[in-house]
């Protein structure tokens, strides 16, 4: 089945966003040599239950035979193809503090087959300066850039009181996918279609610290 | 309302994750000058329909009134106490790579109350390095560390390989909170409880390029 015929049945984003969990499950599985897994396994590893993970995997087909299991590699190469690993995206990052800098040098955009193309930043003690074989550009010619490139996604690593306008320039020369690292709310007002997902790193240690202090107060 | 009453009155886990994006907004009302809020003109900002803020926000009491909306101080000022900021939590980073350096640097720490009172590291070239008045101290250290110093958070910022042995040291001498980096399921097997919050990073990658792959076919 091809991702247009995916896309016709609709996965829902619950579905999806539980995918990228699978993707990493079943290549650790394939790293360890395993060829074939039942729901139930699966489901012990995953700690979800084995019949959410038929449900899950049924969106895009019956891959599971019964009592033979799951085909990890093919399973593994249909999630990695329906969520777009290595179809050629690109991507830049704006912005090289602190964030831009854990990114630029972290594995993930090439587990994924990401490509980036470009890092962008205002600094001049920055511009010029050197990541795996990418030197720094004035974000000042990001517009052209963008214009002359192929971007599908920027990451937007700057303070937040610049985000929104970055993204409405960059929106304007055709990206369409942010990755949002400045915890600013992404209101584009010209209409165009974009996607953006989130990363509030705050949020999550918030939620671990609710449960910290909740535990401290039954121990007292 | 005291932390106890309203854990007797078990907020649910959404409510308890949605809580720090309130806690984000009413901290920049605030920034603005702005001391009340109607749930109608919270839901415009937050993208969140009326009847779920008030919803949300009656799980601790009702703080609006008819017609004259929150009082955001005292909103922001409850929601912060809930989440436990300012409540003296302490935290360790252990691992000084890229994403250990970009969050000993990142004020989300500060901005919460938290404390970073360790840095720790294996590389013979990392440890002695200083950070914030903070020296990066040998692994090997950390468990004389926390027997001697309360230690509420360990944030795991190491290979995922050696995860798991560095949890379980780490629960043996009394850390509950991990925030993990590392992509490793955290499986601990002393039946000690403890609290772990998984940062997928690459995850919300993959929903980003779900999303522009469907895009990029249907414009196709």
């Amino acid at each position: 089945m091809n991702k247009k015929n995916q896309m016709d049945k609709k996965i829902s984003t619950a579905v999806i966003r539980r995918l990228p969990r699978y993707f990493r499950y079943l290549r650790e599985l394939i790293r360890n040599d395993i060829m074939r897994i039942s729901s139930r396994e699966l489901s012990e590893k995953m700690n979800i239950t084995a019949s959410q993970i038929r449900q899950d995997l049924n969106n895009f087909g019956g891959f599971g035979q019964q009592g033979y299991g799951y085909n990890v590699k093919s399973l593994y190469s249909e999630i990695s193809h329906i969520l777009g690993v290595d179809s050629g995206i690109t991507c830049i990052i704006v912005g090289m503090g602190n964030i831009g800098k854990a990114l630029v040098n972290n594995p993930l955009f090439e587990k994924r087959g990401i490509k980036i193309t470009g890092l962008f930043d205002s600094d001049p003690d920055v511009i010029g300066t050197k990541y795996n074989e990418l030197v720094v550009s004035d974000v000042q010619t990001i517009e052209d850039f963008c214009t002359e490139n192929n971007v599908d996604i920027a990451v937007i690593a700057i303070p937040k009181a610049y985000a929104n306008e970055t993204v409405e320039k960059l929106c304007s020369v055709g990206v369409k996918g942010f990755w949002n690292f400045s915890n600013a709310e992404i209101n584009v007002t010209n209409g165009k279609k974009i996607f953006v997902e989130n990363v509030h790193l705050g949020d999550s240690l918030m939620a671990l610290c609710y449960d910290i202090c909740c535990e401290k107060q039954e121990a007292n």
